[in-house]
């Protein structure tokens, strides 16, 4: 195969998600696309990475400073929802049931990886909670680190005048029991609430 | 979500096999890899479209004029195979067994889709056929239009001097009888081989 396709193919298969033969099938489909065509799809990308940035307030990926969430004044101020990775924001916006305002750690407390707390954004979340923040909602990943740094959280952040809650453990929607593992299952039974007819 | 990431998914959708999670995915991954990293991707992508070209003689893809299959006198001039695409070239490549030329037929006849004979690379076979061609394999697609494509090819290549063959047809390796649909084991049963032991 020429050298050409195989770099662009190496190159595919180093992305997230994609296989050596989805790789190469990509990058034969690209070579024979429209020079037009490939020339704007590598400007798109590289346009795309140079316009997006992190939001100096919230940490949310944008391409204006501040984010168009952090500008919004429809947004609650005093609700900050505290999520790992920037991504995060925006399948909270898809649920579209949060209207208050973000903050991304940048990821979480994991002793074995060196991610100590300073690494994380928390010393400007703590900033942030002095400006009229009544709740933090802690939307963090359900594993054992996940869990680890929201107890962190509690802790560091408890007695800034704001109540900090997380979101609920549970069944997911549209599953069945027999398809929930244990923790999942003692979660949801923990966390059951009162049915009122 | 912002535009330029919205741009970027969008347009990584449009390729073969990724579907808009997947490109959402990439996307996000992307605005968030070094910006290095990114343009070198985009570099590669314009760099392998500008590079590959069809081979002049036999229509496959290379970055070389002729390509290397048709320079190399290692292969053998009087065997000529001919397949529907340039991609095809690679399949038998990498399965090593062939060891003559090829030819790239650019698609098969299609009425119902406009493709006619003479939107395919059919006279510039014919014209290789007076350079001492002994056998022609036509290794094309085996569904109707492949099947319909490989006989009008016999007909009109019958009386150049070359013998032509096609692929055979039968059970694919590693796979039971009970995978097999009914025209595969048909064909399978006709194409019979003795077995001497």
């Amino acid at each position: 195969m020429p050298e050409a396709i195989t770099a662009l193919s190496e190159a595919l298969g180093r992305l997230p998600g994609i296989g050596p033969r989805s790789a190469e099938r990509l990058a034969l489909h690209l070579v024979q696309s429209q020079a037009d065509d490939v020339r704007r799809l590598a400007q798109t990308l590289v346009h795309a990475r140079e316009k997006i940035r992190l939001c100096s307030i919230c940490g949310a990926l944008t391409e204006t400073e501040p984010c168009a969430l952090c500008q919004d004044p429809r947004r609650d101020p005093a609700l900050l929802c505290v999520v790992e990775r920037a991504v995060d924001v925006f399948a909270l916006e898809k649920a579209g049931a949060f209207r208050g305002r973000y903050h991304v750690l940048g990821g979480r407390i994991s002793p074995l990886n060196g991610v100590e707390p300073e690494d994380l954004r928390i010393a400007q979340l703590e900033s942030r909670l002095d400006g009229g923040v009544t709740e933090v909602i802690v939307a963090l990943s359900t594993d054992v680190e996940g869990d680890a740094t929201s107890f962190y959280l509690a802790r560091r952040l408890a007695g800034k005048g704001a109540k900090i809650s997380r979101l609920a453990h549970g069944l997911p929607a549209g599953s069945g029991l027999e398809f929930a593992d244990e923790v999942t299952l003692s979660r949801a039974l923990e966390g059951r609430r009162e049915l009122t007819p």
